[in-house]
């Protein structure tokens, strides 16, 4: 047994993280943290899991408790705000446990870049280039050996997985790259916000973060991996009523062959398969088919499609995935699983829930 | 392997009943049938499916294919309209295979009541005796040992479980028993209506079937049983704009003591433990915590609570659960794990989704 | 022109006051006052109105201001906390100026019930005997003389309207009137607190306040005048995923004749009509309609249907309204027409807005 | 008074014609037309029309009843599925009356084009040259003379009405335009089908029609027009689980000045401002806000709003409405007005409704 501690566990990525380990066949949680929540019991925040985890939630406000806990857990995941992870690791806590991050903090290699998007200093930027950034389906081998895992973001899971296959074969101008993202309000968390209500979110659609939403830095850098270049796009995202689910629509113009011809919806959906027929988690969908998220919803999956316009040389390529689950604790728990050497879809065998 | 056919797989129901035992460890799916879909690959018709279950639909417009179905299948799942289950069994299929329908033809013992009230003429009035009335918790001894079960309906399931207790230790006046219950839309089906489209059912709220709902006699008949009395009730549903969920709403007079006293809160709460405490279905919520539909969706627990109105002597009684999967497909499967002598909560091990 | 006042511009009830109020062509608005908004324009904070209403919030966290306002306004309308309205009116006030509040404060003429439910001290007990309870179909003569309005609850209207007719008629046993109440979440307010959050409403119907409701006694008060005796019933509302609309269920034994028969559908419809046929505002359905909050949203109309039940002996009446339009602003501004000689529709004739 | 006929009253533009004319100060309505209502009172097919309309829907599903219309009424809404308008339109009706057609018959001046997009063979090309593109804020002087308006779809009117005042400047280039745009689902109308019933929305988001949308055409053509050469753009629309509102998200590259500065903020703004200061129903946000369909929900207005990003050099331009008012029966009403000579904003003065 994997004995797992949960730090941010009251959050709304906290919370699907103790649910899904909660019947992880191989995990144990040994520890709830929560800073606002502490001393209640996690069924009281979370009345989903009444009768089924009966922990108290322990308070993980200031660091002093992961010196114990990493000697007793031999993971654990951090779903906090931006800069308590990096708050809390060193060589004493890393020496002991595994760290999986579901926060920004080692997700960018460039430390400049994190503290100018995320406004705040970097707590222990000695432990970045360790870090691997644990998108599953395209750094599975460097999982296997890290000791810190920076868990994507849910925007960036999604943006990536759907473009990655057509920027790392060169088909599509990256110049050209617009992703206009649209997500459930669950992305927002759980903190009380007026604009966060249930009327002011119903009935509504909304863009924000135009023009400088944090996870456009994250996009830029794994695509740029991917193609050998920098990449830099433009990022959207908007607020949907809807609880779980992201769905990104994102719009390139397609690299012609020599001979002047766009790549025909067969080239690219060969590219496609190559990409991820072996990949569980990764469903590329059939011709003239595009993702919904009702059909990702509650699972680990990512839906991808694509259609190419002849009309303006460009192709449109759709994502649709769980913010919560592939999106956050989902791809956590994938992490972990590779991490120790489990099949990578144990305890995450969990069909979409429809309607 | 136990292996299942499913027919009216594509209705929510049967849907769900093919999710569930997709990952079912010890069922098969061998049949999945539907008469709006027959030929199609069943994951073009729920995508949620796709690369999770490969069988297309057949066609189970007529009763021919169920001779050879009972041959292969240990059971079937008929969710299926009123009526249609009663005319595909005869003592050849139930010589073969077990039935467990999810619809009202074998729930209600009196012929005359089902046909009154469904206004339809029973075809199999002779396997009514027979067959058992599958609400789990109540039934489980006569579950193991039929061929044939009643799935209850998704309001009955609610509406029984949560007065039970009280009705069974003759605590309320079953005259003053009223039920106001409220129901997500997927209760209502997936046929193409203009009253379930999402902008009439969106920002809306109504009561329908007043007085003359179809689950009245169910919930009267087995109360009946408990109590060893006729009951009669009001019984108002409403539908709500939600995808899954039923929370019900019930009021009774409470029988005082003899010496004039009402029972206590502590009195009922230990009525309820008594009842409950060993199935893990049921979650009596602790004292002062009302359920709601959120802690339960997309799994098979029903959650219930209580508060006792000193003013007005009476108990307010309320129930939550997911009309699909308590209300119809969990417990099918849980009737199925119990005729099969397997643990009852194998493959229904799902904590509820949230949010 | 009518100068009005608005206190607590930026509540929903509030901002609804504004909406309606910036196109009456006899009423204009010279204040908004805001607690966590002062300084700030209005239309910043209710982006609906951009370009609409030009005014910039007024502090109003104490109660300074209502002297010079009390002088501006011909007519201020208190959308605020509990306890806030009685704090603010004193003589001179009321001799420059008339109140409509559309707080509890001067709603229930028993200032110990008051302050047994609200919990506080009724600040100005003296005015409570003058101050008319402001439902304008059953009050309309008291209210053109007044200089005090208390307007009345969401949950309140509606539960009344529906009931008052039978009540008063004499045809139902008010020992056994139960009201089961369904509410959108604005009638939750726009504070910032966790549970009214999207994600925790969205997909979710829970009781709350069961057996203690603020807005019992307010029903029970107003349902005793009408039928001359003391009425005790149980009130139970229930948080909806909508914005707006309140439909209310209400259940009761029918008196029968001295021939033993029940009041028939033909005779209780009669009652309605004669209660209501001249009431604008008030739609009694044909026999067989159930009300919907659909159909009434965004309007001042509260939709009433019934039906009696021979099984049972009870009659269910059913209501529906905005909580708030008739249930807060709308009938705030209905008032004020009432009592400046307008035209009792001036500015409410908006039909309801579908889908 | 102007006489108006309604054909297709039933649909949901249909009926927000029959709620905003009710209440329209010069307006009366003689006929409302149904094919699948034909015979029953409006107010039981739309409920919230209860005691307001009493006209009964008349059979429109031939042509039969139009040579008499015509002489009764001053002007026929056409609110009907593509090819009826133009099967309905000849000498003698346009002689007697005006048409404001809802549907597209009339809005593309290649007939080509039309035929090629809606794959109908359209039966009145000779008055597509008489028809007026009825984008009021564009082409108000052709609308004060014309017999016949092409009522501009929702999807256009908010995306042209978006980007025209850039794309008429000369500062973005057309080639580089993408409109991202998401939808209410009111706009798929009240036919009954399976993929528009509230389970299959709810909780949802997919794009559809990606590349070969119907509405893309239209937008094409009319940008067309303001900049004096061909547009050819990517047009992709989502469907929301809301009941109201269209989004649209338009990314285009800038055109930089001669120096190889791009446009600031406070440029834009100007053109914005200059195109737009005068209209009421089109409302330029303060830099840094961006529309969101909550605040025009039940309105006539348009709400724009833009944003530059300088590590792209591209602009992100927002505009919101209500798809059923600004993008089709309030712009109608709009046209009526200034077809009839009236004030534009008669009967259209509804601030939009929040929550």
């Amino acid at each position: 047994m994997i004995k797992v501690g949960i730090v941010g566990a009251t959050g709304y990525a906290g919370a699907e993280l103790v649910k899904i380990l909660s019947v992880h066949p191989d995990a144990e949680i040994v520890f709830l943290g929560s800073r606002g929540y502490a001393g209640e019991a996690f069924s009281r925040v979370y009345g989903n899991m009444y009768e089924i985890v009966d922990l108290a939630c322990i308070d993980d406000g200031d660091s002093s408790f992961m010196a114990d806990l990493s000697k007793k857990a031999d993971v654990i995941f951090t779903a906090t705000p931006q800069g308590v992870c990096a708050g809390l690791v060193n060589d004493d806590i890393l020496s002991n446990t595994k760290i999986i991050d579901l926060s920004a903090d080692f997700r960018i290699k460039d430390v400049d870049v994190y503290e100018k998007w995320y406004g705040i200093k970097h707590a222990a930027p000695q432990y970045i280039k360790e870090a691997v950034y644990g998108l599953c389906e395209i750094n599975r081998d460097a999982i296997k050996d890290t000791r810190i895992i920076a868990n994507p973001g849910c925007y960036t899971t999604c943006s990536i997985l759907t473009a990655y296959p057509m920027v790392k074969a060169g088909l599509i101008d990256t110049d050209t790259l617009i992703v206009d993202a649209k997500s459930g309000t669950s992305g927002a968390g759980r903190g009380a916000k007026t604009q966060n209500l249930f009327c002011e979110v119903n009935e509504n659609i909304k863009a924000y973060g135009v023009t400088n939403h944090r996870h456009t830095p994250e996009i830029e850098e794994q695509l740029g991996y991917a193609c050998g270049h920098e990449v830099v796009i433009n990022f959207t995202p908007h607020l949907v009523p809807m609880n779980r689910g992201i769905l990104v629509t994102e719009y390139a113009t397609l690299i012609k062959h020599s001979d002047g011809s766009l790549p025909t919806q067969e080239e690219v959906m060969n590219i496609y398969k190559e990409a991820y027929d072996k990949e569980k988690f990764v469903r590329v969908l059939p011709a003239g088919t595009n993702p919904e998220t009702r059909w990702v919803e509650g699972s680990n999956y990512t839906d991808i499609g694509f259609k190419i316009d002849e009309r303006t040389g460009r192709i449109i390529m759709m994502g649709a995935l769980d913010n919560i689950v592939k999106g956050a604790a989902g791809q956590a728990v994938q992490n972990m699983n590779i991490m120790f050497g489990l099949a990578e879809d144990t305890g995450l065998d969990m069909p979409p829930v429809f309607p």
